[in-house]
């Protein structure tokens, strides 16, 4: 339906600008904001939860939680004793800038070095909407089978880095870690690709390298 | 966004025009129309895989593919000698009805009892789109957590069917059938639930006996 192609890029347009907007308001501040996209049930929390555990006592850190409806992936946040702020998009598919401009009037990123925002749980449509984040960090787990990079191209082209989480479950699954990461880097060759356990814990150490060399190159 | 609310019920509306077409177009021809859904890698495929071997012998089946790029999935059916369509939607985050009718051009209703529409792998958007179908089939990987259909009601609410899929790994996995049946009921309490693995075929039979059953009420 080609009447809907202007008015998507209206959105998107005004979304962009209201991105930058958000840009500059984490640099003056130097916080690390990073959008994390997956699918449902990849294990973005439970990454948060891993995360801003291990690293509580070198990062600050605070998460804004996009759901559709329900708070409790928020709860389940706010339990590691992190800031965690809820958007409900009553249904939408993906989070906005206005949207992330309005839950930080909640927050005080003059106290933080990270910021997270948790995206909807969608493979497509998140990747559309520029958060005016510095990075973004798509899960894909190892579930959900190693031709997705191929088959959900633009999240994965956009990322500068991607987890493949559940690997506990590598045994059980048909599922090539390589393969992935090539079709991960056929459309990204810089991507980072760390393999990790949200459940186990194994693999995570790389990923917080990467986050903490991310927070120092945001302070320089 | 409020401006986005007036052209999104456009839109809708204008799908909803197109599906009514498609709905007559079934019934003419006796053919029932199932539209799958599920989040990217829940087994969308697999299960038709499955399907179309194993009763292939007794119904007429064809499929129409939705992908946001790749025909991959459209060649995994075919190799089972079932007619695939497939829709490469550009990125496009759902099926809507413009693009079954396009599809419908090259397909013979008269020579079916079923036609499968897969959908695009997201679990918040298609469910907005109606494709004329006369049931939402949604599958949901055991992988992906028993909360799914409380932080993504809209897909549940609407579905007729919920194969919870890839019980295989139930002993690896934090997921409990009663709870998501239970979450799946409070939306909507007809739904029908089936627990399946489509890699190791177990709890197909339930499935196939509601299939059936319904092309003979589409013939009715």
């Amino acid at each position: 339906m080609s009447v809907t192609i202007p008015v998507i890029r209206n959105i998107l347009e005004a979304n962009d600008r209201l991105a930058g907007q958000l840009r500059n308001t984490y640099a003056e501040n130097n916080v690390l904001a990073l959008n994390l996209m997956s699918s449902p049930g990849a294990g973005k929390t439970a990454l948060l939860e891993r995360t801003l555990t291990d690293l509580r006592d070198e990062l600050r850190m605070a998460v804004i939680e996009g759901d559709l409806q329900t708070d409790n992936d928020a709860q389940r946040v706010a339990a590691t004793g992190a800031q965690a702020i809820q958007i409900n998009t009553e249904g939408g598919c993906h989070l906005d800038s206005s949207m992330i401009l309005e839950a930080l009037k909640q927050m005080d990123l003059t106290a933080l070095d990270v910021l997270f925002i948790e995206n909807v749980g969608n493979l497509v449509c998140p990747a559309e909407f520029d958060l005016g984040e510095k990075a973004k960090v798509t899960l894909l787990s190892v579930t959900e089978g190693d031709d997705k990079p191929e088959k959900y191209p633009m999240m994965f082209a956009q990322s500068k880095v991607l987890l493949l989480n559940k690997i506990d479950l590598l045994p059980y699954v048909d599922f090539d870690v390589d393969r992935a990461t090539r079709f991960a880097r056929a459309l990204n060759p810089e991507i980072a690709v760390f393999p990790v356990s949200c459940r186990t814990g194994e693999g995570l150490e790389p990923w917080y390298a990467w986050l903490k060399e991310a927070v120092r190159a945001e302070r320089r």
